[in-house]
């Protein structure tokens, strides 16, 4: 490693701490960032670390790691309805690799403008593992934000986009195989729902992001609310690319329920919100798939499940990951 | 490992979370916490990594990276004049002993009140090293901020408190001796200057916290503000446990300048301010001590070196840190 803390940030960081939002009063390179959110604005916060070999594959590339772990701590503000204010990077190396650096830190140029979230402060460090932590910031008109609690029985349970591709194309590229591009857009370069979170204000009574599956996620999102589901197999099988990629019906199923690489949004809305919902999935281009019911009693019941598939198999599945 | 994540959490951070300030609105356990930072102020940010072995001993006890890397992190609050508002912890763990998670969450239960500093979110993973970010939030009336540039020729150099003990008493425990109490509690329990941050607004010019040594972070300020600066050496030999403790005057102040592990203040201010600089230091029983002043032509030199202490060797030590 020939190149100091210093020069790794004045060549790959300080470059991308020059674009600020409007909302940045004082950028990188003092003891503290200076912000200035949006009067009438509460605060979201959020910080996540992404580990090599734990949370991306060993050796993948500097905008791999950038796109993937940005997006996932990104999708966190929007999962609560959040406005992006400001994002810090903590960073660690084992080794400083010029290549590398450029990937990241070029695809992290692109991102934080694309996403809004301007750079404004981090740090670098060398360790024996790639690591980075990302804290961010975000705003909300004050008592707007949506949490995962909230819900009542009766309600519709939706998610947005396209679950399981992300999984399906990681899945094929670590068998050796190459995903077709619009499969693999879903693995590589992630989108948090930012624009429908905000949306989503006001319409959902709960929410959460889905990082460890849309099953995994929703039984989080259920037991705040402390309600059950009846869930609708058949309203989960509309991905066309997803039944027609993944082996049989029922590994789409799998895909789409406990696959943990899409970033998407799950929530609950009552009935009455249906058509509103319609029309903002018409306005994003984006799917708001409506995959069941909330009910009083706990648990979790599964309609039009395909051949060979049980719901103890999925719930399973879905079992929270565990810390060993 | 037989602790899930969630089992740690817990039994460890949960509990912690449940003291939050006036300004949380969401504390841990949703997506975000959500924050309502106080009318007419400006947000202040920073993100800080410490990794074992680099910046705390391997093996250390979980109070002791509790109390340093905390303070570290808040100390950033600090030189911005800043009050603290909030905190977020990503903790990297090789194992989870319960001895080291308890006493790292008893002393971190006690620092959040201690600094007002609520404890809002964060997570936990595994690694193959120990490491942990904070990013401290605090909040300053809008404007109030001071950064690290801002000083003119012809002011007053300050440094707060006890430079050089910290650094002494670590020297002291890695050569296997015990220092005193007087003077291991400056490595082992490092304060934060948070309230004399806030009163230095508006008096100070220039300010930065002490990280790399008094000598190091001056250089940083003197960058900032394109000065250049001479040195009272004698100025710097006031603290009489710190001239008995070390070996010569020489090596006092040498610890003095290039220690890097108290967590003081230095800052620039005119000589108008000095009545009211004492009256501070008297109100907070913390000695501020005028080391020098600035000059308008770069460079550093020194007045009144003890024997056998060279401007050249000072310099030399106070050398940025390098990555490799």
């Amino acid at each position: 490693m020939s190149l100091s803390e210093f020069e790794i940030i004045d060549r790959y960081f300080t470059p991308l701490g020059q674009w600020q939002g409007l909302h940045t009063v004082l950028g990188p390179g003092d003891d503290c960032a200076v912000l200035s959110p949006p009067m009438g604005h509460q605060l979201c916060v959020s910080s996540d670390t992404f580990i090599e070999g734990v949370h991306f594959p060993v050796g993948a590339e500097g905008a791999l790691v950038a796109r993937r772990t940005l997006a996932a701590a990104v999708s966190d503000l929007a999962a609560m309805g959040s406005e992006p204010l400001a994002v810090t990077g903590a960073l660690t190396l084992v080794v400083a690799l010029p290549d590398w650096l450029a990937s990241f830190s070029n695809a992290l140029s692109g991102l934080i403008t694309d996403w809004q979230l301007p750079l404004v402060g981090g740090n670098i460090s060398r360790g024996r593992e790639l690591s980075l932590t990302w804290t961010v910031i975000g705003s909300v008109p004050t008592g707007a934000y949506v949490t995962r609690s909230g819900a009542s029985a009766g309600e519709d349970i939706y998610v947005s986009g396209w679950p399981g591709r992300a999984g399906l194309a990681l899945s094929k590229i670590l068998s050796g195989q190459q995903p077709a591009a619009n499969l693999a857009k879903h693995y590589l370069a992630p989108e948090p729902r930012l624009l429908l979170g905000q949306h989503l204000r006001g319409l959902a009574s709960a929410m959460i992001d889905v990082s460890d599956g849309v099953l995994a996620d929703l039984l989080h999102l259920l037991d705040s609310s402390a309600l059950g589901a009846c869930l609708n197999a058949q309203a989960m099988a509309f991905d066309e690319l997803l039944q027609s990629t993944a082996e049989s019906p029922g590994a789409a199923l799998k895909h789409f329920l406990t696959a943990g690489d899409d970033y998407e949004l799950c929530f609950m809305a009552p009935a009455t919100a249906r058509a509103e919902i319609e029309r903002l999935s018409l306005k994003l281009s984006l799917p708001l798939t409506r995959i069941g019911v909330t009910k009083a009693e706990p648990g979790v019941a599964f309609e039009n499940l395909p051949e060979a598939v049980t719901e103890s198999a999925l719930i399973k599945a879905a079992g929270y990951r565990h810390f060993s």
